[in-house]
């Protein structure tokens, strides 16, 4: 059995997530049934984690096992060859059978695009949420530092989530100020829940309308209550930025 | 008679470009359209030049006169509420009678996005061109500095333009590196032939490919011959950045 590393970028706009569900068009369904055709075997594959119905990858990593002989450079040519365009497949690597893709991962960094305007704007829309005019990102640049640690994120997760242990690690969360008054809100940790980046998001557009301090977010976190924190933002400004293995 | 100035950004990709045509949907249409609904009388705007189908604007600017006395702000929000998603009007300004959208342009500003890949990128090429992974920016950076002077563009003008003066001036030509990959294109200058921006891109890309030296668009602007040029890169990656007044 020989294991393989993909990375892959891929466009969430027409896909409902990464994991495969039945008569929903996901990534996860798309690259099987292309590697499964291409390796003629069954094959699957085991993400860092499933992004959620629109969220887009600059670089999303998994791992798959075959039985087959395989020359890397060749596959690659082929999947992007085979894959629709919203998917692309940008390194397939050989590696040890004690890789993960989810289980080695040490850190994730997610992204997400925003502007601040009266009016949407019809560029930025596309992959930026528009938060209103008055908002101060000076703001919400301050109450970033009070996500940074280890703590139970309850208050951050979707109801839907399965999950029973919320505590996460975030190593950094900052905004950064991109081109033309487009910003992009990033955070890295050794995990995220379910909607949990949206939701710390929307926190942070509370904090810059002025309805809750940055000092807050320390409130909202001990309270472990997702009815305190903010409201889920919509999925289309969300980015899986990169996972890290060292 | 009153006149106004009205900044507008546009995502050209569902537009046959800015100028009207019959049973065509532009930009020039839909906004002329909603301004005449909203001052009741008929409105016809005068833009400081056409865009191509599917080419963007982060800032394009128009005039247009009326018998009506016009609140500015209120004007610029109903004309939000009521134009489509891919038109967003960034400001209504009351101007002198002599301020004309098109003959008082000092400078503009065009911006034409793109990335080296191998393989077409599903994020990236929503907007931005992709160019093969064996070009090297380099040396399309050093061409860039060949086009700056005034000259005439014969060279790098559609067949189709009905212009016979092909003299502008090209202030500035550069390449910038932005985020994750991605460059732009930026060229300022006193105005712009029919496809010139996507041409002098197209020739870049020769350059870049190692087809022709950086020095050899000395011969191609002296040549004078539209066939001496690279092609013209596709539309979606174009985008009218600024347009000078002062």
């Amino acid at each position: 059995m020989n294991r393989f590393r993909i990375d892959m970028a891929y466009n969430g706009k027409n896909f409902s997530g990464f994991q495969i569900q039945p008569n929903k068009r996901t990534i996860q369904e798309e690259i099987e049934k292309v590697l499964s055709f291409l390796l003629k075997e069954n094959v699957k594959i085991y993400a860092s984690g499933r992004t959620d119905a629109g969220v887009s990858a600059l670089c999303q990593v998994a791992h798959f096992d075959t039985e087959k002989e395989i020359i890397e450079k060749k596959l690659l040519d082929s999947l992007n060859a085979l894959l629709p365009n919203d998917i692309s497949i940008l390194k397939v690597e050989s590696v040890s059978g004690e890789f993960d893709a989810r289980f080695s991962a040490k850190k994730k960094t997610y992204r997400y695009h925003f502007y601040i305007s009266k009016y949407s704007h019809p560029i930025f829309d596309e992959y930026a949420t528009r938060i209103y005019d008055y908002a101060d990102v000076n703001l919400m640049q301050e109450a970033c530092k009070y996500f940074i640690g280890t703590f139970d994120f309850k208050s951050f997760v979707s109801k839907k989530s399965g999950k029973t242990d919320f505590v996460r690690t975030v190593y950094d969360a900052k905004i950064i100020s991109l081109e033309n008054g487009i910003y992009a809100f990033e955070i890295t940790g050794n995990g995220f829940l379910y909607n949990m980046v949206r939701i710390i998001f929307g926190t942070l557009t509370q904090v810059g309308y002025g309805k809750i301090k940055p000092q807050d977010v320390v409130k909202i976190i001990d309270g472990q209550d997702r009815s305190l924190s903010g409201r889920t933002m919509p999925s289309k400004a969300l980015m899986l930025k990169n996972v890290d293995y060292n």
